[in-house]
């Protein structure tokens, strides 16, 4: 006969909205150790078929987030904020952004985390530099919030513990995509930082999980809606990743690349969202004239210095950080252009499991990743090119690896006779 | 990074249909302990959304039969037959047809279950019999079946284990209704036992679990067609379970009312279920003029008598069991008319639910059954009653819980002023 437990995992089988008290008896209990792992896994398959309502998708962030501590921010002298995006390739844009809105006197208390499937891991990332902690007490965490203006770091046992245990079985399930589920991940996260707004880069097309406009509009959607219930400012766009975003992908690369951007040597696309996404994330904050604010940060090098006191902050030596031998890849190579024409399409997902090949990802959780491996894409969508010309520069310290990723990186460019439209960068 | 478990899930989840190979890795390795639970649940619960094709199904099937032994029958002087109902309440049809059956001529090898949510098991209403064993070795199963004609017994760790650990799953997960897992576990459990031929009985109305003809007819549709391509003759066929089948229903109630039937003294839906069932069993068979044999079957004593050998052959001592102190039970009360008028509905599930409080069902897995436990239907649809008439006579051995089952019973039947048209009770 059922018991309380199962009717929870029918009423969302059969199309029933679960009540609080369900949402929150499930949670708890799973989190507790009181629900075997078989049965929170048939609930999480029943949600991705049935999705949620407003009202269930708010009880489920709420019990994520009391599921831990809840960081208290409101002293801090300014607005207090974060980014986040649902997850691409080459997506570098919170190591400008965090540091840029910090200049612009903001706070921005980051937890952020590793790679997931195809997309690339700004902790993975940050963790190629040398010395740079991820893993702080949440007090110095908040130190640094207050000293430096930001801080990046990743996801602690201490907030949303139950988010931690549920993203684990999802990620085992195949229940990572369920709009939802992603949607009470993020936002339990991001509200227990303690932050007053939020900017959220939905990321949409061939290298991110939503793969249509529809479906991104469709995630904005409710995390602004149930964001907005729990008393924080969401700005929400959807930008576009049908191709890598920048000149590089990978893990070391992508920290050089940004510290070139912080310098105003970035490439177009790249520092269209930055701006765009920090124009609107000012504009949450209240500050005027944002654009130029911006702007002036990176030209006066502010945004730059906040960036570099924030690795100090992490354990970093700076002076250490401008030796050139730094994540030096030992193997270096190219893809070349099998014809002359345009390029039209750039398999985006497979330059990500590229990347995964090349040891810049992991295939299983205890994969060790090689800081140097990644790529720097020099030509992009649109370009004009050559047979043979060379069309992406691949970089590891291991032989084998990166044959295996060049097999697979051969078949990511497509070449055409005539150049077709390109997609649009920002959709909102 | 993705496991090939992970794909098989995903693959299902995303409405694409599993290969075979699939099939047979998800089970065979579940099987074997190397897939956790909690990625099996998930595969089931997506099952349970998209459905399986014929071939998946099919493929299924197979892999649940191959898990275990399969019974050769194929040296018995007759054609091999089985029959199964999907579940109802007061469903004793196997008792009365099954020695029916073999009395004209047929094998009939029956593995049987026990009581599932709220409907009644045939292995518990055996067990009521006093010694009779319901877990005997195969080989002495196959031999009673031999010699007798009949042997029913429950379910053995050697016929179909991965049905067996899979069901158990289902059964806390709510993947129990899952047409084609139902589909794969009815077939694979009797294409083992060796038959030629399996009629079928499809339950349908509010004590069943499908509540609809349609429900009906498809799951009725996939069985046949499945049971087929395995080289099974079937007959399929839906009956009517919006109220108790005959005028009992509990454990060794049921056997005392089979006993009846046997001897001639049926009530008449059942025995128009069992005859409508036997005559097309027989005509799978190739008997000719199945009806009239089967009544002389009854008329003549043949296949009491051979329902006394099974329960022989069983351990069970048939003159002590013409002693009518049997299962008596200690307590007995009424369900009263609360109005004068027609009863025109009976709350079967409520009814099956009744049972249960009695204590001839289970609430818990290790709940000890009372086999003196049950109810006789002093009325049915469609009678006429004046206010305080009795309507169903309860009865147990414990006095806490015939006072909780009166409580649940006072509310099954409804009476209003107009007799309604009554569902038909045999819909093919």
């Amino acid at each position: 006969m059922t018991s309380s437990i199962y009717k929870i995992i029918q009423n969302k089988q059969l199309g029933y909205q679960n009540s609080k008290k369900e949402i929150s008896d499930l949670i708890n209990q799973y989190t507790n150790d009181q629900i075997p792992d078989y049965q929170m896994s048939a609930w999480l398959m029943a949600v991705y078929f049935q999705g949620m309502c407003r009202n269930e998708v708010e009880d489920y962030t709420e019990v994520l987030i009391k599921s831990g501590k809840q960081l208290n921010m409101s002293h801090l002298p300014g607005f207090v904020i974060d980014k986040h995006s649902t997850g691409g390739v080459g997506d570098k844009v919170s190591f400008i952004l965090g540091p840029i809105l910090a200049a612009c006197g903001c706070f921005v208390p980051m937890l952020a985390g590793r790679g997931l499937s195809y997309t690339g891991g700004t902790i993975d990332k940050l963790e190629s530099i040398p010395d740079y902690k991820t893993n702080l007490e949440i007090n110095d965490f908040k130190k640094i919030v207050e000293d430096v203006g930001i801080s990046i770091m990743g996801q602690t046992e201490e907030i949303c513990p139950a988010d931690k245990k549920i993203y684990s079985l999802r990620d085992v399930t195949s229940t990572i995509s369920s709009y939802p589920l992603i949607c009470g991940s993020i936002l339990s996260k991001k509200i227990a930082e303690g932050i007053d707004g939020l900017v959220l880069d939905v990321k949409i097309g061939n290298g991110a999980f939503m793969k249509t406009l529809n479906e991104g509009k469709k995630i904005a959607k409710i995390i602004q809606e149930v964001g907005e219930l729990h008393g924080i400012q969401l700005y929400t766009c959807i930008t576009d990743m049908n191709q890598p975003l920048g000149y590089s992908a990978g893990l070391w690369c992508e920290i050089e690349e940004s510290i070139q951007c912080l310098k105003g040597v970035g490439s177009d696309d790249l520092l269209k969202v930055v701006l765009h996404l920090g124009e609107n994330a000012l504009k949450l904050a209240k500050i005027k004239k944002p654009k130029s604010l911006i702007l002036s940060m990176l030209k006066n090098g502010k945004a730059l210095d906040i960036f570099y006191r924030m690795l100090e902050a992490h354990g970093v030596k700076i002076k250490k950080l401008k030796d050139q031998k730094i994540n030096k890849p030992k193997f270096k190579t190219y893809i070349f252009a099998k014809s002359k024409g345009y390029i039209n399409k750039i398999d985006t997902e497979k330059i990500g499991l590229g990347l995964i090949h090349l040891g810049a990802g992991r295939f299983e959780k205890n994969d060790k990743l090689d800081n140097s491996a990644g790529m720097k894409f020099l030509k992009k969508k649109g370009d004009f090119v050559l047979k043979k010309d060379k069309l992406v520069e691949i970089f590891c310290s291991n032989k084998d690896k990166i044959e295996n990723a060049k097999n697979i990186l051969n078949q990511t460019y497509h070449i055409g006779p005539n150049k077709i439209k390109e997609s649009q960068l920002i959709y909102k």
